[in-house]
């Protein structure tokens, strides 16, 4: 394809494709005249993964070329067309998360409008296999507020409610890479010991 | 004091500062003449606060203007002098829980400097009653690289990993949010529930 089809396909404007092929964020196209080039599934399916990391993930320009460097082998299956329906799909998966928990969010408004364009996304790059993590993370997170009511004890100290929610995002993403290079914390099972030092461990008894 | 020693006493120089005055974020100092101002301990503080949600918590101006608005009492006692100390303590505690997790981290570069930032931060704001949250959160990420590796289950599908790593932190981010908005979960003791139906669950057999 084109171009311009590329474009149109992913919703990526032709001079900011132009900019990811300089940058080599995208690979080049096969050249078919002195100023025309044929582009591909992949690139297709690149553009979507580039989309989502700024986007949705909201990450710079130099972070994703630091992940996609990671990534290097793209899966072979082709793109295709994503389902039209991956965002009425996801907001209906976080409608009914939402409900099953009994939480009050607008779901066109942010956060919940923040988990709908993840979920969508994720769909729309072929990686529903993942989704799975909103409902899992979701249990998570209710352990999170427990912890931080278990530290921010004052409810009126505004303050700390704002520090724990704050830097805990920071705090948290950062212990989530230090795990994950220990990749064999994944493996040995730590959990059961970790749990046991933590307050929510009382879940268990 | 003067704005020059506002600005000795928190490292943000005097553009800086004027700017926050500016635009609202830092209350007026006293007036004691046409063109100079008197501040206090207040403000020296509220500085300090704006500086770790900048720096550390990573939040735009407009963001910080949005958090602070939330926050509009300062507490009563005095700044004083940030310790002396906060950042070596800050890294001896964090290298603690690297060493005792057996977790491999340059604590001179991302990702563990991003955690010595935090909790010195913290003590440097007065807030160390809240550094307790490395050590439980800790506990939780460890959490969340099972939930990950039970997600993303094959090792060398790279493309996984870094989904659910970086869309995984927007996720969490938002979560945290629309649970924070439903405060009563925090204390009806939903945490209860929540994990039956999770895969770490199984931590409690």
């Amino acid at each position: 394809m084109r171009v311009a089809e590329l474009g149109l396909r992913t919703g990526v404007s032709i001079p900011t494709i132009k900019y990811y092929l300089r940058e080599g964020l995208l690979p080049p196209g096969e050249r078919t005249s002195p100023n025309q080039a044929r582009y591909g599934d992949e690139h297709v399916r690149r553009l979507r993964m580039i989309k989502l990391l700024t986007e949705v993930g909201g990450l710079s320009i130099v972070a994703v070329k630091q992940v996609l460097a990671a990534v290097p082998a793209q899966r072979g299956e082709p793109a295709g067309q994503p389902p039209r329906d991956a965002w009425l799909a996801a907001r209906e998966r976080v409608a009914h998360l939402l409900s099953a928990r009994a939480w009050n969010s607008d779901l066109d408004a942010h956060p919940a409008r923040a988990l709908v364009a993840a979920i969508a996304a994720l769909h729309e790059l072929g990686r529903g296999d993942l989704a799975g993590i909103l409902e899992r993370y979701a249990a998570v997170s209710v352990e999170l507020a427990a912890i931080d009511a278990a530290v921010a004890t004052d409810p009126s100290d505004t303050e700390a409610q704002v520090l724990t929610l704050v830097l805990g995002d920071v705090v948290l993403a950062a212990l989530r890479r230090v795990v994950s290079a220990s990749g064999a914390e994944q493996l040995i099972g730590v959990p059961l010991a970790g749990k046991a030092h933590q307050s929510t461990a009382s879940t268990c008894d």
